[in-house]
């Protein structure tokens, strides 16, 4: 893996200090057209052994590019805020915008690495990381980003000769501490476990970059000439690269679905559900307070349903049992400009609770494989792939401790025929019924065919969809509460369900 | 103070259940007009003493109104990413955006009500905290918000029996801990301490609602109604409520200014300047690295000038001393939406940086009071205050450890039309100089009275404003770094700067 950077690869400084003023000046220039554009953000990681030259190739970008439009992000212990969400919460959160690089010092391969060399971490356990890790670098990708990862190497005798050169320099003594000598004993196994790392992770979309960093003038140049061809090529490519992620949709070739089979005619009387709200509300009150919940947990429950099936109804049914110092719902509308900037995901990502905390949403990241595969927002590549990328980030959550509920309404045709009339002949103006309502019920049957294939793919284990009956609104709210009370009794009786 | 809700206040539950639907149908329309304008938020304190019903309250708004709209923050212990900014970020990371309601469960007042009854806090502490607050919620005010605070009191008898009452019932015992019976004895200090607090905060634009707690329909509905009549009549004022905050300015009868007094002609020859640059940049390199700046202090630095004064090269010059992974530049362009949404001044909060590490702003918060007053993007009394605003800002900032450099760097009219000239004849493309310069020009004296009113209202001595002669760039850049160095030094020094 690293022989080709094991042999010494150097050039003199003449030679660098000709190529460097035309490389800068192409540099700016490609950056300024990346800016302008914004269509698609540059996240360089720089990653590789002490002493090989991560600090100072950085401070050079940040040298030869516009400094004010580059982020540079350095992980070292998460705080508390990141502690209590998934593992990649933190990452997300620091993706530069469309237009911008971000230049991550450290990123999400650093902990795998160190916890795999301390032995925290089984060879198993990393490999599944691996797997995440291929996958959210694929979405990036999907989403336009440019990924460039940057892996600097040194022979063992290498590193030792240049830690001593740092020291020697008073300039640069203080970056010579006892941990970095301590590195140097684990050598063999850093190359060890990076070589494993970076062959699994390797990707087409995403390859490593592996550079001998021994030369300044050799290692500088040559990440220089690579950030330039790189994002001068992106600029030219018409479209973004699809990296396939989901297999494409087989039909059924009867005409049951998983909604044709739902008993809509189930209903509950006034009185039955007064009781039965009573009592799961109360018990949804109790788990929230439980300390198990509080201490070990989060909930996310995301709410989808056919226009007037009574989301927001069940809703407020809901989140009535609970503290409203607890909780939050965050209704999902159009995107804001800075939510535009970034992957799909980001904007979901940003309102997960921390431990103790609920959040709904009122609609959610579903949006994509549902009203835009059937209005056409998104390519079929976009929501063909969004499966997957769904399936990745709710198996964050669960892992980080989530509780994640998801609710699709359904009620029929007719109910909702009756229930917009009824919205129509009612004077409490906030009802009105809107032209888009009646468009998208024209849409019927591309609905229903987007919730099926939704349902199929993203029912897991995990996070598995609940569909809810829900002609009769009483019948609906209760099996919402009592759903909601089975899932997170489960995980607070049984804490394996959490791997944290 | 409180007398008036000693009374024993209490409706009979046939009033109540009489008035609440129209009360609740009303609440919800109001709340919906204020959704569709997004032109201001509403902003709820819910104080008071234990068991004065302050959570049933905020549950009973929820229920009253569409929660999905709603937001509520419970502060408890800062996380760490909170702790290492000034006392007001968490708050102002969680001010509702325009059209939003946002409730506040505790508030900036809890923790100085809290810190004077167990003596953390003195007295002149508390009454300089309450100052700041006034001014803030001045600013909330003058930005456009409703800001509505809520004092729920009970008379000491009535606390114990609410105590025991909550204590009896299965469904709230759960809420009466230990820690509920020890603040019934400091009951008579909270009284004295949220008597003052509440004195002393009793302001015209944001006073305090004082409310008997007893009664629960009696405390429901007068909160409902207050809310309802608040946002009903916010809703009918055509123009924002001025809070003066600032007196005008007054005109120099002579020509003199701090501008006119500078000797533009200073200039470094570029053998002096090396030696310089390099001398500044390594120690501002060493005074980053020093533990004592890591571990208390953190940098902000403020660039602003003329067009054309050499910002973007001081900048480079200053940041080249630092590593990358510890500084962020934050080039201020126009708002985003989401920042629209907001006061003023959060733009730039949320971009404050951590214990031992840099913010470097292109362009700031002066923005208003230069670009903004010029052309006229705002109103008169919106940048006469601003000026007590950002002095506020940076004062906190500078509380919490915070070193506050500001620049401003001067050109004559003669070198400004020199460098456009010279911009306009380059090829690279990216120097192109604008109509807008050329229009900016034509405002020279404008902007000239706006830079020194900008300096005698806010240099000040915790924030000072360093003028920078910038004929010669030269001189400029090394001006620039032994400022940042000498500002830094003395803090690292007198570890008495920062009262963190």
């Amino acid at each position: 893996m690293f022989e080709s950077a094991e042999l010494g690869h150097k050039i003199d400084k003449a030679t660098f200090r000709k190529e460097v003023p035309k490389l800068r000046a192409e540099l700016l220039d490609v950056q300024y057209d990346v800016l302008e554009k914004k269509e698609f953000p540059v996240v360089i990681l720089i990653s590789g052994v002490d002493g090989s030259g991560k600090g100072e190739t950085i401070n050079l970008l940040y040298s030869w590019m516009d400094p004010r439009h580059i982020s540079t992000l350095a992980f070292s212990a998460p705080t508390d805020e990141e502690r209590e969400r998934p593992y990649m919460w933190r990452y997300w959160r620091a993706l530069p915008p469309k237009g911008k690089v971000g230049i991550f010092a450290g990123s999400w391969y650093s902990q795998p690495i160190t916890d795999r060399i301390t032995g925290r971490m089984r060879r198993s356990e990393m490999d599944q990381l691996l797997d995440d890790i291929n996958r959210f670098e694929a979405m990036l990708v999907n989403e336009g980003a440019l990924v460039l990862k940057f892996w600097f190497h040194l022979s063992k005798d290498a590193q030792k000769q240049r830690l001593k050169a740092l020291e020697k320099d008073p300039r640069t003594a203080w970056r010579v501490t006892k941990a970095s000598y301590e590195r140097l004993k684990t050598y063999d196994q850093l190359q060890d476990v990076a070589g494993h790392v970076l062959r699994v992770t390797n990707t087409a979309h995403a390859p490593w970059i592996i550079v001998e960093g021994t030369d300044d003038e050799y290692r500088s140049l040559t990440v220089g000439r690579i950030v330039l061809e790189s994002m001068k090529k992106r600029l030219q490519q018409e479209t973004r690269a699809q990296v396939p992620v989901a297999p494409p949709i087989v039909r059924a070739i009867d005409e049951r679905n998983v909604l044709t089979e739902l008993d809509l005619s189930q209903a509950l009387a006034k009185k039955d559900y007064e009781r039965e709200l009573a009592k799961y509300q109360g018990k949804l009150s109790e788990l929230a307070r439980d300390p198990r919940f509080k201490e070990k947990h989060s909930l996310v429950v995301v709410f989808e349903g056919s226009d007037a099936a009574g989301k927001g109804g069940s809703i407020r049914r809901s989140v009535e049992a609970l503290d409203a110092r607890q909780y939050q719902i965050t209704p999902i509308a159009a995107p804001t400009e800075e939510e535009r900037a970034q992957p799909y995901l980001w904007r979901f990502w940003r309102h997960l609770p921390r431990t103790g905390r609920t959040t709904v949403f009122d609609r959610s990241w579903y949006g994509r494989v549902l009203v835009e595969r059937v209005e056409g927002f998104c390519s079929e590549a976009d929501w063909l792939r969004a499966y997957a990328e769904i399936n990745d980030f709710e198996h964050q959550m669960v892992a980080a401790g989530a509780v994640v509920v998801k609710f699709w309404l359904q009620i029929s045709a007719d109910e909702q025929l009756a229930r917009f009339k009824e919205r129509q002949d009612t004077e409490f103006k906030r009802f009105k019924i809107t032209e888009e309502d009646w468009r998208n019920r024209e849409k019927w049957d591309a609905y229903v065919s987007a919730v099926c294939d939704m349902v199929d793919r993203t029912s897991t284990g995990l996070a598995p969809w609940t569909l809810v009956e829900a002609n009769d609104k009483n019948f609906a709210r209760v099996k919402v509460l009592k759903t909601i009370c089975e899932r997170l009794e489960a995980a607070v009786k049984n804490g394996d369900e959490s791997t944290k």
